[in-house]
């Protein structure tokens, strides 16, 4: 009995390795039985090649000295890498930009009532960290883009500080009018809290890094631990890229010498009250000074004091001041040009500029980009030749404002719109888990690719741990046995906080973006012990997810470079739309649901009857219920992307059944060069509301979350704001999107059948 | 439109006072319309009596002194108590008990490696607080019971120390064998800490108070605010109750003189692991030198460092070592004898001992009970005459382990069984809510008493403020839109903490336990700041929720005691059986779903693939899916309760249609007679597995919660255990009591049909 069940137990491993494993004669998706041999042949030489040696080397080189924008040490990393590219036989150069970089001149926090208190602003040189100590080159802590400005206000602790923290505080009574707020870091992007707190009248914003998030209450911090010390800042960007990223002097264009710029003061993406982050040692006076309401239970985090919002009777000081100077930033650019499709492009980016030393934010995956470029250098020289143009690029100026990337694509816009087929960009990289994020018409792709990979701590690909993860962080059991049944594993949509923004969001090109992580954590997050040491000890620490790194995104390169016929698959994404819409229709079902159900509540008195009368509250106002929506228009729309998604897939696979492309060069070339318009057909000139310069209207970084995704954003976006005219617009107009790119693949579909 | 609309919400809101405020010429339930007029005049003047100012005197006197079991200032209260009874014109008597009352000699609690630490174990006195200094007459801060010990062993973070928490021990590869554990208060009763502990193998055990549960975590310590500060201790009780009770040398009889006693060693209850609480001043060195991995997310308290769980390197000394002495405690009997049924009984109680000067706990209950046997002595001299005798319990003894009422209560079994109709506890009492639970043949007694009684913030019942409350915590809007209908509100079981233990759980007397509060927290429970001081600036300030306490216990006393007929309803109880019975089923199909999820991931490598090599993870083992169980004995019974509670219901109503009891006196004496026994019908002589002293089938403390009731105790502990052939015993034991309730039950019907 036991023997038998042992024996099935087997048997049921094997079944799964066999259904996991790629078949090594099955057709690559695009690709005639003749070129997936051959791709298969180059990718295994391909990742044969990086080493772990040479990633440590990479990074140790070029997080040796602080290298942000404008530093003599990012200028030295750019001639080092160029070099290393020319070494290598790639043909290399090196385009410049002139942007608006604002540096510190003055930065003060000081406490001013009911005692004094002045916060430090410097993160200490820790003695076992040997890189820590390079204060001369070191970026102050600051938060670039925030306005000059020197207030002196009662404070208010207002939680993350975005928009449920203010209806929270209304709650209580409490306005943020004419004071200065504290917010910690973390559930939003970073400029979404001054741009929030100056909505609701504030006149300063401090943002901090409470222990509970990314300090000692998650582990051991630095340097015993992985975690931020007391005195650690996370620098960064406070720029008001939901509305565009990039230099804010030229919006749209690039930033050449001679670009027509804006005024500083007609900029509507620099914040518009003074921001400066501290660390908790900095923090922890300023808190413990309030008074007021104690905060509700989780804004509480894990400083050693009760948590008050106040306002006051704290009172604090603040002063801003930047040079507003105009830098010039160097992006490397990479071309191998294509042998049969020269005019279709694959771009590769990652950035190397970082806040200080910068190991892991951007080295960690500058340096997989790097050892690639130097493994497809040697196949070149093995005699492999794309098919298409494959263009490697390394950033500049992504720190302050994803300002290398966009400008570049703003400058090549046109040749871009007309060529680029894919855009795959990394950033930090850790150890653990593939997480992958993009455009849906490449969640096949993707997932085949990380078949391909293994996983360095485990004896599977990274797909199945992927996967199997996937199960385990399950909520329910529908969605666990949605997992293991559905080929593909779900990937998430791109919001923005990288390089690929311009991309997908302005260009409407194909995006996706690859990294390993959720093993490797810590709190050293744009501080100066972001470093070769740090990394070397709590991030991956051998390396070996550097070369899973370059490894899958090599393959993705390769495979997207080779392939006969553009490997989007439309069934994935007509799926995935179909699932947006109908979280879009439970959204506004929701919202109705919600207020009215909280009119009954003020009717019938529980609002009343449950408040402490100790204690301030305010009820919530009686709401008109939301009306109906029309979302006829996308139904439609999502009917016609599935049928016209399941007619493509049909014809494809007719037009492949006997293992080659049973169409001629020039219809393959015809069917690509419609192929490479698809995601365009997602994007519309006049933009976002409100916010023209994001085209897509399927996938944006929400306007109240700054990097996290809203999909469908101007639906999604105008019913979440109560914009009900707006809404039923949007669902018109993100309808007509869809129908386009239904009507390109039934078109393709079509193509294949001749 | 406007002006519609206010004239509909005017209309709607007296719509609604009419349905929720009781109609002054509906029928009492158990009542005749005569009877009905003359209990709400009675009633009316009742509540007219308490005062605030003599609940704060009565608190002021009994608060001034440490007065737990054994100090002179217990004897002095006692002396008191009688002296106002007597002053009242009271028949009040003193009974005598013996028990086994455990004090400190010796408290050690040290770090001896890596560093030296010796735990303060002593709470400051505060300036601000005048009875805070009362040092020579505390009783120093310790556990009762714990046995007597002398360990040295490293330490091991566990946090609530429950069995869940030993599960994810387990997942960890650690193990307490041989270390002494660290729990934090809460999330069990204190007793289950050590008794799991020694389970898995440890030797010692440390309680202490996490300021994320109790302290400034939750708000502004004492005497600033009211919550614990740094030195606070929480003392208490650690015996095993869950087994019995009451005198651990005398279980099931009274602790009299004479009663045959156990040997000291042959007692089951006390711990078998020395066991000390401390406060989080004297916790944080402890816990800041261990090491080993980070706790869980959920394990980490508001201690400004990282929680780790050990074991070591921190090493700790613990010794405990008691004085083991018999000690006189003495319960305060008041009678009122009954003029129509003084055979049948009404016994209310609260406890008047208590750890330290115990103004909240528990005082705030106690001066409300007395306040009530005020004013029933001015009822009794205004010419009222209750139908049922009525006693009237101030229990000593209650905070080492229920003494005072189980002693009396066990000495008087034979009795009890025999005459009483319910008991009424209370014990502290705050601001906020009323929060009732109890026997729910008492739910709609409970709500209808409910609805008599004024909030004293806001302008409803304190019944309407309940609902209201309810439906703002409710979890989904089915739970919402049930409570919006449902005529009573759903009251909660009892598990154990306070003197009904015994009525309920030992005797099967339908018993409650009514309390207010949820607006007025605080860390001081159990320690020296529990006095006036606190009570007076952070409990009920007022003291008119302690007049509502009094109005509302007194209420249910009298109409109690006036009723024609028993006013237990059995509607809702069977209401309540159908809901339990879903859960035990909904149990053990989740448990059967969650071993087959877990088999199945192991099967497919879930566990080994998520685990991160850089930590300890042992995967949880295969286990066999639970069998299914035979549920048709519980949901025959289930049905047969339901069908004569409805049966009873009509024979009810049409035996009242007229206003009058068209009964003869005889009958409606045998009626009563016959109801006053359906609570005992759910009880077994037998009693519950492993612990026979519980002999009620229907609600017991839980062997693993300690004061959190476990319905159908038998059953469902059996699942959560996983003792398969137990649990169809015990249905099959449970089904039977519901079946002799129901058969009962139509002997009742029966008898007002005749």
């Amino acid at each position: 009995m036991r023997r038998c069940a042992l024996l099935l137990s087997l048997l049921l491993i094997s079944l799964l390795l066999l259904a996991t494993t790629p078949d090594e004669n099955s057709l690559l998706a695009g690709y005639s039985a003749a070129s997936s041999r051959s791709e298969r042949e180059w990718e295994g030489k391909f990742r044969a090649i990086p080493t772990q040696q040479n990633l440590r080397d990479y990074m140790q080189r070029l997080s040796a000295r602080p290298h942000h924008v404008g530093s003599p040490y990012d200028k030295e990393n750019t001639d080092w890498i160029m070099s290393k590219f020319k070494q290598w036989g790639l043909d290399a150069h090196v385009e410049n930009f002139d942007v608006l970089f604002p540096t510190p001149k003055v930065r003060v926090v000081e406490l001013v009532e009911p005692t004094k208190f002045v916060a430090k602003l410097q993160e200490p040189a820790l003695a076992a960290d040997p890189t820590s100590n390079q204060q001369a080159e070191q970026l102050p802590t600051y938060n670039a883009y925030s306005i000059d400005g020197d207030v002196t206000a009662p404070l208010v602790y207002v939680n993350y500080g975005i928009p449920e923290d203010y209806e929270k505080l209304e709650r209580m009574g409490i306005s943020v009018k004419g004071a200065i707020v504290i917010a910690r870091y973390l559930h939003s992007w970073r400029g979404i809290k001054p741009k929030v707190a100056a909505e609701h009248g504030a006149i300063g914003c401090i943002i901090y890094s409470d222990p509970n998030d990314d300090g000692y209450f998650q582990g051991d911090v630095f340097p015993e631990g992985a975690w931020r010390p007391r005195e650690g800042v996370q620098r960064g960007s406070v720029m008001d890229m939901p509305i565009y990223p990039g230099d804010p002097l030229t919006p749209g264009v690039g930033a050449t010498k001679d670009a027509k710029r804006l005024d500083l003061k007609d900029v509507k993406t620099i914040t518009t009250i003074p921001v400066l982050p501290i660390s908790y040692g900095d923090a922890q006076p300023l808190l413990a000074a309030l008074r007021g309401p104690v905060a509700p239970d989780d804004w509480r985090g894990a400083l050693g004091h009760t948590y008050h919002v106040g306002p006051g009777p704290a009172k604090v000081h603040l002063k801003v001041q930047s040079n507003w100077d105009i830098k010039t930033i160097r992006d490397i650019i990479v071309k191998i040009p294509g042998s049969t499709y020269p005019d279709e492009w694959v771009v590769r980016g990652n950035h190397y500029d970082a806040w200080v030393n910068g190991a892991e934010d951007p080295i960690s995956g500058a340096n997989a980009l790097m050892e690639e470029a130097r493994a497809l250098a040697e196949l070149l020289k093995q005699g492999w030749k794309p098919k298409r143009t494959i263009i490697y690029c390394v950033w500049d100026g992504e720190e302050p404002g994803l300002l290398g990337s966009t400008e570049w694509a703003e400058e090549h816009a046109d040749e871009l719109r007309q060529h680029a087929a894919a855009y795959i960009n990394t950033d930090a990289n850790g150890r653990g888990y593939l997480f992958a994020q993009g455009s849906h018409t490449l969640e096949e792709f993707l997932n085949d690719v990380a078949r391909e990979i293994q996983d360095p701590e485990k004896n599977i690909s990274v797909w199945k741990r992927g996967q199997l993860k996937q199960i385990a962080n399950a909520k329910s059991d529908e969605e666990r046995q949605e997992i293991r049944k559905r080929s593909d594993v779900r990937i998430g949509a791109l919001g923005s906080g990288s390089d690929y923004t311009v991309f997908l969001d302005h260009l409407g090109i194909a995006s996706m973006n690859l990294g390993y992580g959720g093993e490797s954590q810590g709190g050293i997050y744009h501080s100066i012990y972001d470093d070769f040491y740090w990394y070397t000890h709590f991030g991956d620490t051998d390396f070996s997810y550097g070369r899973a790194l370059a490894q899958t995104v090599g393959t993705a390169v390769l495979r997207l470079a080779d392939a006969d016929v553009l490997p989007y698959d439309f069934t994935d994404f007509a799926d995935t739309i179909h699932r947006y819409l109908d979280e879009l229709e439970k959204l506004a079902k929701d919202k109705q649901e919600e207020i009215r159900e909280r009119n009954t509540e003020l009717e019938e008195g529980v609002f009343s009857a449950t408040a402490d009368p100790k204690q301030i509250f305010v009820p919530p106002p009686k709401e008109d219920v939301p009306p109906h929506l029309n979302f006829a228009p996308l139904e439609n729309a999502r009917d016609a992307l599935t049928r016209s998604a399941e007619h493509y897939q049909k014809a494809f696979d007719k037009a492949t059944k006997n293992g080659d492309l049973a169409l001629s060069p020039a219809s393959i070339q015809s069917l690509n060069a419609e192929l490479l318009q698809s995601e365009r057909k997602l994007t519309s000139t006049e933009g976002l509301p409100g916010r023209p310069w994001f085209q897509h209207l399927i996938y944006a970084p929400g306007q109240y979350t700054g990097y996290g995704v809203k999909t469908i954003p101007g639906v999604r976006e105008a019913i979440e704001q109560k914009k009900w005219k707006e809404a039923d617009e949007q669902i018109a107009r993100a309808a007509k999107a869809l129908q386009d790119e239904a009507a390109l693949i039934s078109s393709a579909a079509a193509l294949l059948e001749k």
